[in-house]
């Protein structure tokens, strides 16, 4: 099949690799050169624009930093919409808030398209290896359209519900991650002040009632999982800048529907210290500074 | 072995049963007569005082409500501490404070006795079949005196610590399960608002970063987890005016050692909220109700 | 002086009026014909479109819901700046974000007009009476431009800062004022649940250190202020959905600059509960229903 | 009026430096014997107990630091309830929990003794000028009995209501006053970072719907009241620890009567990191240093 593939960042390139790796046809388009160069000696062709990636292409996969990115990729003069042709879909795997899922898809379609949102989770790691979640908003039609092209890049394609659900679901999701990391790191220092082996505090709370990704697979207290960011100074891992802006994204879709989420709320306020005391860039269980008398992490 | 077992209520009295069938003989106390008189149909002897049940025993276990109730057992005129001999350990499996415990073990050095704080997790269910987890406080040497007695009652057995520690990490792990939770039913009534299939939504978390106890076994949305309270009207489990409890104990703990717990903080109001609202005694994912629209749960 | 004037709501009506009183001459816009009407009934022209209103205009005031109308009435093709002269002064009392302003501040710079925020506080009251306070932002060279026209609507001028800065100050003001009736709902609901008279209570919190705007003035427990909306059913005053737009933009602001604002987050997902209740349209103070046993306001 | 007085602190000693000047005869007792000198020299005779000051007393006065040692110096061998004759008022002026002084008040009713709860506000200036504020719990008639003692030491007396209302007032305006303190520590911060100078913006508060003591009297930002606390390194005043302490009685009340308290448990979890980073001793308004960017109060 022919795509257009446009955003080649972290997450972008790797599934590009895969889509190529499948065997289709693709043509590539992103501001940073390098990137469009490495993708081309991989096989892809590269695009002038988006409008020129687009024209042709029997489906069209955007990948981009936010809300604002995808709507100038969209419709600026040299844009998606101004080459696409009708009837072909195009399938957004940025992270964004529904409501824009919504206007764009309604852009999409005055244009003859269909706009899928398709956001992931798997990390880097789940982007090179083809493993990752796709968690996908929009007709059961459109649904089983992208999914030949979605299985490139993912092993575990969702259909969560009508356009914008997709992104509803990764929100929701993330927002539980937020809060439980938070709560897990708040939990480990009230044990470390009591005086209980962070270890021994792990292993039982990974056997009981707070069992939780956020204490079993990526502890906040160094050393309880020797493979988590906190067990190498916080570097790699997912960023506490990116879990703000998910809590942020969780926190405007809250308020479109007039839905508390106290929790929620608080937890962007503590990432929120971390980022204002300069370590926006640290794992977001680097949150757990903010708990430990010594401010150690 | 001689044992003295006081306080037979919804945990203590199928503990109690499981030292019997150890072949442990056994002296026990309860203000409830009718508690007392269906272990003496098991094979207990009934006590007219924690006295006179102390009196003799080799090991003396205590399961009460409250950290005022074990005082009372401990230091009354007819309490424990008038009938124990020396060098005989004082377990107990209650729920409270570590600086209650470390009162109370300083009282009981006093007289020659080693106090042991072994909370336990697992639930009615576990104290029934013996599958208990206990999270044990107090020296390595105590740990191993105690080791035998508590096996026929548990089968998970846990050295947290010095004195206190037991209880320090019941209540730590207590503190993540309060803000898993109220953080679940708070992302999965943000997904319901946004149109997302609850079970869809479910599946996504239980399947990625928000993966918890409090969502893969006891998802707060009713029909998610068929054999969680909330599909059942939040009746059975582990009461909200519990958790309050728990939470409550956390708060006290971290104030007394100078530590934050924001979310800790929060989740005590939400479940306050809760019992304020008349709902004190349906099971904790009750919670949810602050969130739905409709105030269903 | 000859103004133009966009925006005749709740606010810009009144404040249009007084610059009739004041003897300048005005030209006014609004989608809703009926407020133009009576404007023009009070002397004022009627003008086609914002473009038509800027013409020959010697201010431009601008007084709209949020961000997204002064964005359009500024720039769309029939908007302000496609008539304005150049060096004419464009005065938004709107409330909005900081970040706006700046962004409009440069739109209107690149024509050649200076745009100055200056939002107001004091009410439909202090708008009727030509009392109000303007907070506003740019140099104080703009500042003492807009002064004279200023001076008309309102009788305390306050310099703020550079662009942006007046909305800024009142967005500060408004996280206070919402926070701060939180509290007081919180404290009084406490009082009650207590068994103190709401009056007494009210009394000793206002000649003691909790004294505030939110207890004195406009205390949220009907019968102790008898002038506060609490005394009348929460009609009339601040509805609950304003205030949760200056919560938000508070948020907003706080994010732009990666600032924690802990207890407005809480408080507005209070507010948002209250919204969320269906009560979004009574006074803010309502929100002392979360808090009140039976619910009741 | 022969009057005992217990408790000689930083409250209790100019409190009854006024008792005499009044022309009470008083018999005082405090473990610190420099404390009882001071006091002896002015004019008080020393007793040798609680018990021995409460012999003969026509009213009994205690002062005490936290419910414990009233609790003591009630109910010790050597303590008041020992020496007391039936019908003479006790009035406790310790800030303790309500739930507390219904204890008490029931042990002294079993002796045949009202006794009163009657916190004061005001300070240790107000101490010693005699111009405290009385809150006080307890009947009419008791309200009536021991009022010209109070009026011996404050100007303000306020009937709150029953047994346990006068502390149950104190702590709902404390409770104000730790919410409206970190607000305002949070709008300032806010408006520092969006660029505003803090003395416009404190100005801009006090005069609007912000206003409040907080921010008129004891403005948390340097500078901006040159009488607070934080214009001069955030020295004397009132203690973080002893703010710490108020807010956990408002949160132990509020749970004794199923109440929640979201802002004041925030705000409590906000001092306690104050507290926690070895701050306690600051004055509370110190609680800025936890948003200011550069950690700087």
């Amino acid at each position: 099949m022919k795509i257009a593939f446009i955003g080649l960042g972290n997450m972008g390139a790797p599934m590009a690799r895969n889509l190529l790796k499948a065997g289709h046809a693709l043509t590539v388009f992103d501001l940073n050169t390098q990137a469009v160069g490495a993708l081309v000696e991989a096989g892809a062709m590269a695009a002038a624009s988006p409008k020129d990636a687009a024209t042709g292409a029997e489906t069209v996969i955007t990948m981009l930093p936010a809300a604002a990115h995808v709507r100038h990729v969209l419709t600026a003069e040299d844009g998606v919409l101004a080459g696409i042709a009708k009837g072909v879909p195009i399938i957004d795997s940025s992270t964004i808030d529904p409501a824009s899922v919504k206007a764009f898809a309604a852009l999409a379609a005055e244009h003859g398209n269909t706009f899928v949102d398709a956001p992931v989770s798997g990390g880097t790691g789940g982007a090179a290896a083809g493993t990752l979640t796709f968690m996908v908003g929009g007709t059961a039609q459109a649904f089983e359209q992208v999914r030949p092209v979605l299985s490139a890049m993912g092993n575990n394609l969702v259909h969560c519900g009508d356009t914008g659900a997709g992104q509803g679901a990764k929100i929701c999701n993330n927002l539980v991650l937020g809060i439980t990391m938070a709560g897990v790191a708040e939990a480990m220092s009230l044990g470390e002040a009591l005086g209980i082996d962070p270890k021994v505090l792990g292993g039982i709370i990974n056997t009981s009632t707070g069992r939780c990704w956020s204490s079993d697979t990526y502890n906040p207290f160094p050393g309880v999982i020797e493979t988590a960011p906190s067990s190498r100074g916080y570097t790699g891992g997912f960023g506490t800048d990116l879990m703000l802006k998910d809590l942020g994204l969780a926190g405007d879709a809250a308020k479109s529907v007039r839905q508390p989420v106290y929790l929620g709320a608080l937890a962007q306020q503590l990432y929120q210290t971390v980022s204002s005391k300069g370590d926006g860039k640290l794992d977001f269980s680097a949150v757990i500074k903010l708990y430990r008398k010594d401010g150690a992490a």
